[in-house]
């Protein structure tokens, strides 16, 4: 009877564990007016590659992320554009605490791995992945049916990726926070460590966080 | 004696007119504070593939061209950013008149070739080429000597294009412009069309101009 109960309050423990590990985290809404006026940000827009340990808000995190590639119309289109509104770029993002899937058209974050993997987002360079948060720009190249071959599909994941990579520049320079892309990682370890499928072409990285001085 | 002054004036025409063909034309000083607020600017981000006949001024040329990839720093660096600073993507801009090239460190336009060639940006799609305003970003490869191999090349040539294109969009919404960026074009008529040498890798090109409607 004590064996029944407790293999019955193992199976509930385990059940709610995994509730709670999949369950999605609610960003709060992000801010869709103010900001530095366009012509300034662009002005301010710059790379910074030394970053404080000081971490972001939610509200900051969120307004991020809305701002990188968050759904700006009803019919879920994006503040980035991609070719032939494919919508393939997926964005992870690592914290201290793990690695998450932004999930644009919920406005929630998906864990996807725990622990600190911010390293392998910036391929042993630590000034970089010591920076509080690092994105990574992924293509899901499932998404990319109307791209008739790889080099078509290759292309279009970059100039993507560059215009959520611009986006973030731009945020980062209206709100004070310091920002630099990183194209140059080990791509077959990222895959490796985020154990992603084979239609996932990582494109591109970025580190963000508040200036070091 | 007569033919000698005939000569002579034929010979100081044909100088000035080298002389007029080669000047560059200075834009205004671009403007570079104001316009929406950037949060704002995300949230009307859009695609607008349809264009009012209406010519954008010399002020709002000059603003965009700026915001695209113009100089925002002393050391001439730029409002978009470049894998190594390489500073390779040459921008061509073209209206009914002439192709030319945006020269970023002093801000002007230099004749690249007279006539209406909007056609070759935009392959043949009417609703596109008809747009005031034409823009290729093709890079320059030649700049690009620290990429090791073409593919890397080819990588960050599409990356950096994709920065200066999201530029492009946020100052469109701002400034209540259309765009529409043009990924499917005849590259190998604009390669001809324009007579750029083979380090010229044309990546993207936008359309611009007042919404139709």
């Amino acid at each position: 009877m004590k064996k029944q109960i407790f293999t019955a309050a193992i199976a509930m423990f385990t059940l709610v564990s995994c509730t709670a590990q999949t369950q999605n985290i609610k960003l709060p809404a992000p801010e869709k007016t103010g900001g530095m006026p366009l012509m300034e940000a662009l002005n301010n827009r710059k790379t910074q590659r030394e970053f404080a340990p000081r971490e972001l808000s939610q509200q900051e995190l969120s307004n991020l992320l809305w701002a990188a590639s968050g759904v700006n119309r009803e019919d879920g289109r994006m503040t980035a554009p991609t070719a032939t509104n494919a919508q393939q770029i997926v964005i992870f993002v690592a914290t201290k605490d793990g690695v998450y899937e932004y999930l644009n058209q919920t406005h929630e974050l998906k864990l996807h791995l725990r622990g600190d993997h911010r390293e392998v987002f910036a391929q042993q360079q630590a000034t970089l992945f010591n920076a509080p948060l690092l994105l990574a720009y992924v293509s899901d190249w499932s998404k990319m049916e109307r791209q008739p071959n790889d080099e078509g599909r290759k292309k279009y994941s970059h100039t993507d990726a560059g215009n959520v990579s611009q986006n973030v520049y731009l945020y980062c320079a209206s709100a004070g926070l310091a920002t630099v892309a990183i194209g140059r990682f080990d791509s077959e370890q990222f895959i490796k460590t985020l154990n992603l499928g084979s239609n996932y072409y990582p494109v591109l990285n970025q580190a963000i966080g508040f200036p070091a001085n």
